[in-house]
């Protein structure tokens, strides 16, 4: 029997190249021959896509920061209980586009929801279900939000002041710093082929270390 | 300045007249002068009733019972505290149909989700607000179901088995027994002009005990 999957998010502010490196990494474990999926959060499935939908359209009705956090989590239980754990217990690893690290970051740091709060929902839907590593890709705000703003239309989070995504970063970067163990600090402001290089490294390393 | 508004809340099964008792009981509080609105749950506002749909579309994916859980919290964040609260500071009373014990009744009784976790969120999402009457509108299942089925389709919940609306009523009536103050059951079996009366009699109740 196979053993577990790998569980392995891709975190970090606007801009800061989290799509550009899930390729990277993907085509590192594709050489190394291992089965893995990519996902995304929020969504990762057609119903926790559709929540997805509701939470980033830019909308004139203010927006509860308790509805916020219930649809992420809302969204996370669909997508972990129905699609995550049942893919990890193939064997097959999983690369997601952040997970609750960015609830933690954006709800918490970002708009001041209490990290207890936050901490509840988390135990309520994941249990003692956590990522095995958390790639952080790490720059100073303005790279990203410059990075962002070429992309073309911000969405609702995108549209928030400079200071809520430095709390975000700040809030990344001390969770980064309290858990070393599972988590890997990435410079996303170096020059690609030099970010390129330790994204592939750490999925070499993840890959070797199970051997 | 105005007192409070009076909350209260329309609860029972599927096709137990609801609707009509809610029509029923606009017209009481409009004939005594009483400033109201009329909203429903999962609902509310925009926002709520975009999640609303998306607990009530037919899927093939199957819902997770948290993800269900969440969503209709959601709903009820966004609609407590951007619509009902601010309407019951005015002095203005809201008559909704369901609420919260709703989630216990059907989350909780029919789908079995432990009655702590409902419990949890109900705190996390409402703090102390409860509303100060709860109409149960009370049938035997087979009946409301035959009324359901006459109305036209069945949405997601509706497609239940018997047994599920079985607990679920059963649910409903422990509640009512546990806290018989706020609480008021109405025989929704009983001929349809007997339900009118014993509702306007309620609600002229309601009024008079605040003069």
């Amino acid at each position: 029997m196979a053993s577990r999957g790998q569980f392995i998010t891709f975190e970090g502010t606007e801009g800061v190249g989290k799509s550009t490196q899930l390729v990277n990494a993907a085509e590192t474990l594709k050489s190394l021959g291992v089965d893995f999926i990519v996902t995304r959060e929020p969504g990762g499935t057609p119903m926790a896509e559709a929540i997805r939908e509701l939470l980033l359209a830019p909308r004139d009705e203010p927006v509860n920061d308790i509805t916020e956090l219930l649809l992420m989590f809302a969204a996370r239980a669909q997508h972990l209980h129905t699609r995550i754990i049942p893919t990890l217990e193939q064997g097959t690893w999983v690369l997601c586009d952040r997970f609750t690290d960015a609830t933690f970051a954006y709800q918490g740091g970002g708009r001041g929801v209490p990290e207890g709060r936050i901490a509840l929902l988390e135990q309520l839907v994941q249990g003692d279900v956590r990522p095995d590593h958390i790639i952080l890709l790490d720059a100073p705000v303005e790279t990203g939000m410059a990075r962002a703003r070429q992309r073309g239309e911000l969405d609702r989070f995108e549209q928030e002041a400079v200071s809520f995504f430095q709390r975000i970063r700040d809030t990344y970067l001390s969770r980064a710093e309290a858990d070393q163990q599972r988590y890997s600090i990435v410079d996303a402001a170096a020059p690609l082929e030099q970010v390129n290089e330790n994204v592939r490294d750490l999925m070499c390393k993840f890959h070797s270390d199970l051997l």
